[in-house]
């Protein structure tokens, strides 16, 4: 919960910071971005995982190992195309926002927990895996779920 | 570790926003305080700590209780004044730091985990006790150890 409640007070000052949702996100996610690079080095020194072979594993991993690991949940993971380089992580339950009633109307388009989808890609480029992360859908935004959509951009290497 | 990344991030992201380390220091307390008065609710409802009956044991719990159960780390209490109202905590390991070498040398005034003193002085608010909390000494700074001073400010209430 200090986590959490640390998390939002960072959220507040970037909205004093700057006047526009997309300028917040952007730079939760490059926030995010600096910490996946450092934390890939304690996931892999912590979690027992091996190379994954196929990008189906890397999310798999993703979801089961890291997610569990550093947020203490289990999203459920879906492939999304049939090149099957896009997956979908569903969170039943987003700890961020355990403290998060809704969001303010004048910052709809705050896409409040970027900072995972930056620590994912951040992550994943220390492994040689390029990728495009974004929230696809939200509960803070009135969704049904919350949906982080991960995008593989090139072929694993072996 | 990514709640000590996403610590650092919002440190770095305050020294962006203030140049005067002072600044960045009443920034933190003051986000610090408004975690500790929604963290105390956590707090109570998952500790099974009863009511202190003195500054002692509030200072105990503190670094036994609520330091272990947020930081995972146990500190050292001593009191230090006849009066038995100023105590000393003492972290032979600060995790916050985990990943910060030092400090650069043009912020040689931040008080990096001054959220600390906030959370602790917001807390200690809610449940009727009013105090002064800052650094003592910090490893950060070149002290041998780093130490959190409370100073609790009213007699104790039944």
């Amino acid at each position: 919960e200090l986590f959490v409640l640390t998390y939002g007070a960072l959220v507040a000052q970037l909205c004093k910071d700057y006047e526009k949702d997309e300028d917040v996100n952007t730079c939760l996610d490059s926030m995010g971005y600096g910490i996946g690079v450092r934390l890939i080095d304690d996931f892999l020194a912590h979690s027992a995982v091996k190379k994954c072979r196929s990008y189906s594993e890397t999310a798999d991993t993703i979801a089961q190992v890291a997610f569990k690991m550093y947020l203490g949940v289990t999203p459920s993971v879906s492939c999304l195309s049939a090149a099957g380089n896009e997956f979908s992580l569903i969170l039943d339950k987003n700890p961020l926002v355990d403290f998060v009633e809704e969001l303010p109307a004048e910052r709809a388009s705050l896409c409040y927990s970027n900072l995972l989808c930056g620590v994912i890609r951040g992550a994943l480029e220390m492994v040689h895996l390029a990728a495009e992360v974004s929230f696809l859908q939200d509960r803070l935004k009135g969704d049904a779920v919350t949906e982080i959509g991960i995008t593989f951009l090139r072929k694993a290497e072996d």
